[in-house]
């Protein structure tokens, strides 16, 4: 009974995506997390989900916040890398629509392509303590980012009667991608939707087929 | 010692909103869930908080579940009611616009009115079970009436290089104002941006003073 203890062994092969005992045990919990809630899920039960002993789970992370802390920043560190690479080109005329089509089509993906839907944990109390400054300051940057750019936009003629900041709705809407696939109705086209609706609320219908294209060559550069 | 036990005695005056104690018990379980969470939330610390003994709690609700099934038919009932009283009304060439504004605005009033920003609950695994079916269908019905009053909207010149559906990218519009109010950042005037949003999207930007008015007529006369 020597091997008695929580946890099964683990397994020759990893039985989850990730080269590492550490992306086995993110990929866990995120799962646990987004489909059993994170307040009722254990270090012990995310340990047993890959197989391992919880006192190897240890090994990786000290604490279940330290493994939400993980998760959270994946949701928004690409996307605010890559916004962060846009904002920082040069400024070139006729661009600014092309660049907020970029990151928004960006960020969108990542929310809708990521293994488990981590966005839904944004609003847990649980997640707003100061526990995840960092994650919380990034969240901050990536919304400013767009900010900027929708402020770089040409303003469009109907504008006037309407007062708002167009990088805070593609935001919204990028963001919104995630309730969309919690309810099962996200699909490939989706997240080009979004960034799509961002510029038609700065005006630019008309100027889309141009945009996407402004905005691809983008991604293909950056991304 | 005989008054010993859990919760504090009632006292004389109500210390929450609400004629009375199912309501008061409602608001307690409203605040405890969005700032604590709602898996961690006991109903002894709702009863508490109310300043009632918990069996007192169970004469009006059998379950926490009873409690946020309660809660979250809250968050969708006034703008289905509303939605539904617009969607009956007789086809008036030319209001189709201002139908869709009018559901946007009063539904996101609610949201942004509300005491508790209950709608950051929606995504939690706890409220996706069959538990909840009747919650979860009445907000289907409520995103299928956006939908159905964005496709009477008139064509948009610019529509037909993106495709999507006007009706549930406004909803999605209003339910992001449970984020931003999430982010402390929601003002007087946001749900009346979302709904603006709505029907730029339908490319009607130049006609929004006119289907303001005809929405505020709507919300005057049904809401």
């Amino acid at each position: 009974m020597t091997s008695a203890g929580p946890g099964r062994p683990r397994s020759q092969q990893p039985s989850r995506p990730g080269a590492t005992a550490r992306d086995e045990i993110l990929d866990a919990a995120a799962e646990l997390f987004t489909t059993q809630g994170f307040a009722t899920t254990s270090t012990r039960s995310i340990a047993e989900a890959v197989g391992i002993r919880q006192s190897s789970l240890y090994h990786h992370f000290k604490t279940k916040d330290d493994i939400l802390e993980h998760l959270l920043e994946g949701t928004v560190l690409a996307g605010l890398e890559f916004a962060r690479a846009v904002a920082a080109l040069p400024p070139a005329e006729g661009e600014a629509a092309g660049r907020l089509h970029a990151v928004a089509l960006y960020d969108g993906t990542q929310l809708c392509s990521a293994r488990w839907n981590l966005g839904i944990l944004y609003h847990l109390p649980e997640a707003r303590s100061g526990r995840f400054a960092r994650f919380l300051a990034d969240r901050q940057e990536l919304r400013n980012l767009y900010r900027e750019l929708g402020a770089d936009m040409p303003p469009a003629g109907t504008a006037a009667t309407w007062q708002s900041s167009p990088g805070d709705l593609a935001f919204r809407l990028v963001e919104s991608l995630i309730n969309l696939r919690a309810d099962g109705m996200a699909n490939p086209e989706s997240p080009l939707q979004a960034a799509d609706a961002g510029l038609i609320l700065c005006g630019l219908a008309a100027e889309l087929p141009a945009i996407r294209e402004q905005g691809a060559a983008l991604i293909a550069r950056l991304g």
